[in-house]
């Protein structure tokens, strides 16, 4: 088996994208979704640490490289359809991890109450003090 | 507050979509990830089961019309950027819970091994006996 063939076996979108789960291993929490190109997902399996693609910058982001929160990862899945991967990872740099820009702990923090979306966790710390 | 607001609020991408996460409640396994367009989720939220936005057939799919694997939501989130939708749900039809068209408990069953996929979960129940 040739070197890239797991990454050829990806089915990337019309943009060379694949949508990509970050969930922490511990704690089983959800705490960020984003993208990748092929260049982000062979680089995240080189340093064992989340590189995205951002779409608005359009270039690699290692997770972390301002804000100190990296992501370590652990297990990387792919779906039945692969075309969605899901990373096991550890939140590094503040306890409990921080892997919201808003300085919370999840990006998914609005919960749905009637007919609301409702801000359901707290600020864990200001996103001032995090990116100075 | 007008009754859509909280539809509006949801910043779908060129093809009207949101990418949607499911993840079980009660083991925290993320077991799928599909979209979902406005109509969608209003009926999500309308019937308390998913309803996705099948791109394939491009049409309304209620999870588990065909199986009966149908997903209880009990809490919808969305993220930072509103433009990712996490469910907290019940995976019904089967125990351990079924989400994946393979027979198996989540869609993220291939592992990363090295520079491989490798198959990590087992198949609960054979395809021909859940669509018959």
């Amino acid at each position: 088996m040739k070197l890239m063939d797991w990454l050829n076996q990806i089915k990337w979108d019309a943009d060379g994208l694949v949508p990509v789960i970050a969930q922490e291993r511990d704690s089983g929490d959800v705490v960020m979704f984003a993208w990748m190109n092929r260049a982000a997902l062979a680089r995240t399996v080189e340093v064992g640490e989340a590189v995205y693609w951002s779409r608005s910058r359009a270039r690699l982001w290692h997770k972390g490289e301002e804000s100190g929160h990296t992501q370590t990862v652990h297990e990387m899945r792919l779906d039945c359809d692969n075309d969605v991967v899901l990373l096991r990872i550890t939140q590094n740099g503040h306890q409990p991890g921080i892997a919201c820009h808003t300085g919370r702990h999840s990006c998914f923090y609005q919960r749905l109450e009637g007919s609301a979306w409702v801000t359901a966790d707290a600020v864990l710390k200001d996103p001032d003090q995090i990116y100075k």
